[in-house]
């Protein structure tokens, strides 16, 4: 994470110039992505980014816990294939009209050029592929609820005016749930408590989501009922950070999804698909508790809790360097994640910079002040406040 | 994990015709991929395949153990795009030579025809991706080593002859390692290295590698040295696990990447590329210890340590029940990973095969003799052998 020691030593200069939020909230979050190591939008493909070390981390951070509401809300994990055939997208017309601007088309294997009907779409979300798989699983009711999840990359060339995590070609973070269940008010009763599970996770993720049902003119291809979760973005723009939508039984009728019920008779299931992606809950984050100086970290977010600081010249560089391991090692074993910025490339005053960019909640600094007198200076990121406190393991960690 | 009960149920009359390894492996391999819900092969897109609950958790506990050897080697984790522009793969002719029958080319985005050069490709490996990033994150030595890590999917249509897990067109497990160097020796230095840590990594998984220098005329396009490690299947075909490559500067010169030495000259760096497919590591796991009963894993790989199956009958189903409880609880406080298949539609015998077809290492019985003694009856998946312990805590947690 304290690579490309060169590339922020180049940039101290700008960052003297100060990118405001409030001014101009687009140039402010492209500067953040960039600084904190989250996204490279350089990258040759338009709407595609490439994922840094620092977006990576809060990525499975977010990652684990939606993860965790899914596998505990009953879901099994598996992952279905990106590619689907021409002729199962033109078997759903309405499906294919929904999206037929959006799709990238594969039209060659090598040099060898596809037929019509077996040319490949890259999935710009998984119905086509989902729903085949259930009609081959599903036979009688006690094959249901059958609840599946996957997180899989999706892609879409719908708009031009791309924004990275917001808006991309090709997304990363989509956790996409579906679920098959016997009848329209068990599908219903699930919807709801999925919308339960999201506004917990929200919740912990300090993200304010107003549900709203989406008007039958705008919902997804297939819906009967849709509610999504938007939030405001800075400049007032609503964003949609996900969907829970009950398809009926559109697509059990398009793919043949039957099943015997407990009188031996033949019915069809009951949809439902939901999901949001990851890429625009960690955009909210950013856009919600970032500042002029860099990301703003909740705990149960961040890769790290608190980085240590140690501030030395020649003569007391060991002893320095010994206390802030020590300090280190008592922190971790409070099961705090610690880290100690010891890069010998760069000045402590980069090394704030650095942390501040990186949103850590803590950081630390251990110089010869604090030394002498078995103190240690906390930094909150949240506030800038600064404290000097006493180094006694007991006391401290009541504080922190 | 123990859905589809009606589809165990329908295939009970199947288990009675014996599937044998060692007279027809490949068809023993589709069997128990179905079986043991590693994957689904019926997926309408050749080559492509959808993995179920079972074989994806497989995944990511091999996952799990290559991504700590990734990271405990100083990788940073990113995630690179899955598009390619065709004018960038243009740029290295070799590479284009190698491949050029593999890609799957995206002509059309939406109805818009893509012109020459801007015809996007998908990923059959990274380079392309990976290194024109590196030219603009290296300037100086002290953004060296570099070395970052990810797992995607890639997509390689290169043969009709598809083996689930094996030769796939879409392989969801690809974990690439890649990382620039000052200096050639130092470069083969950290190749001995990771040579090592997948060393470690494959004795761990139980899997015997041999590695081998690759002869020049055989190598990956760009590579000027490369140690492939392999494993003979049954049937005495050998398959390549992973491959360990020097690149030289051949890509640096391609694409520019430089860096300022500690004598302010401008030099090229010097690039590694590295990886396993997580596929072909679980299709040695299948292979080498599967039987014709199914799976065989090794606790460090499954899932679970241990499933209680409870036999009772209307009488005695609730203290039975109770008494299962009870030693899961202890099992688990123990440190193992436990589970009770109670599930009602399914007899103790279906219960017996889907665990062994599992590979779950051990399997408590629970019934009427054993709630009177004081016992739990365990079998050993590897061995079959069957064994009744009285229900000691501490003497059963030595014995285990």
């Amino acid at each position: 994470m304290f690579q490309n020691e060169q590339q922020t030593k180049n940039k101290t200069e700008d960052q003297k110039v100060t990118i405001d939020k409030n001014i101009d909230f687009w140039k402010w979050f492209l500067w953040i992505l960039q600084e904190a190591r989250i996204v490279d939008t350089n990258y040759s493909v338009k709407g595609s980014y490439v994922w840094l070390d620092w977006g990576y981390k809060l990525f499975k951070k977010i990652y684990a816990f939606a993860q965790e509401a899914y596998i505990q809300s009953g879901h099994n994990q598996m992952q279905f294939p990106t590619l689907i055939k021409e002729s199962t997208f033109l078997k759903e017309t309405d499906f294919i009209r929904n999206f037929e601007n959006d799709v990238f088309w594969v039209d060659r294997e090598g040099s060898k050029k596809l037929a019509k009907g077996e040319r490949l779409a890259l999935r710009p979300t998984s119905e086509l592929i989902i729903y085949p798989m259930f009609a081959r699983w599903i036979r009688s009711w006690r094959d249901m609820p059958l609840k599946v999840f996957q997180n899989v990359s999706i892609f879409r060339c719908e708009t031009n005016e791309t924004r990275p995590l917001i808006r991309n070609r090709e997304t990363i973070g989509f956790i996409e749930g579906h679920s098959a269940f016997q009848s329209k008010k068990e599908a219903l009763a699930f919807l709801e408590s999925i919308g339960k599970t999201y506004s917990i996770l929200f919740e912990k993720l300090g993200i304010p989501v107003k549900f709203i049902e989406v008007p039958k003119w705008d919902q997804f291809a297939g819906s009967t009922k849709t509610i999504d979760g938007y939030v405001i973005l800075p400049g007032s723009k609503s964003m949609e950070l996900f969907t829970t939508a009950y398809l009926g039984t559109t697509f059990s009728k398009i793919f043949n999804i039957e099943y015997l019920d407990q009188h031996k008779k033949k019915q069809f299931v009951h949809l439902l698909c939901y999901g949001p992606s990851i890429d625009r809950i960690l955009a909210t984050i950013i856009a919600y508790y970032g500042d002029n100086k860099g990301l703003v970290l909740l705990p149960d977010i961040s890769p790290i809790d608190m980085i240590i600081i140690p501030i030395f010249n020649r003569k007391n560089k060991s002893i320095i360097m010994q206390y802030s391991n020590e300090i280190k090692k008592q922190l971790i074993s409070f099961g705090f994640k610690v880290e100690i910025d010891d890069n010998e490339l760069t000045t402590p005053g980069m090394k704030f910079y650095q942390s501040e960019k990186l949103g850590i909640p803590l950081r630390i600094e251990i110089g010869q002040k604090e030394l002498a007198n078995n103190e240690i200076t906390i930094t909150r990121r949240d506030t800038l406040q600064k404290e000097t406190l006493n180094w006694q393991s007991q006391s401290i960690q009541a504080h922190i």
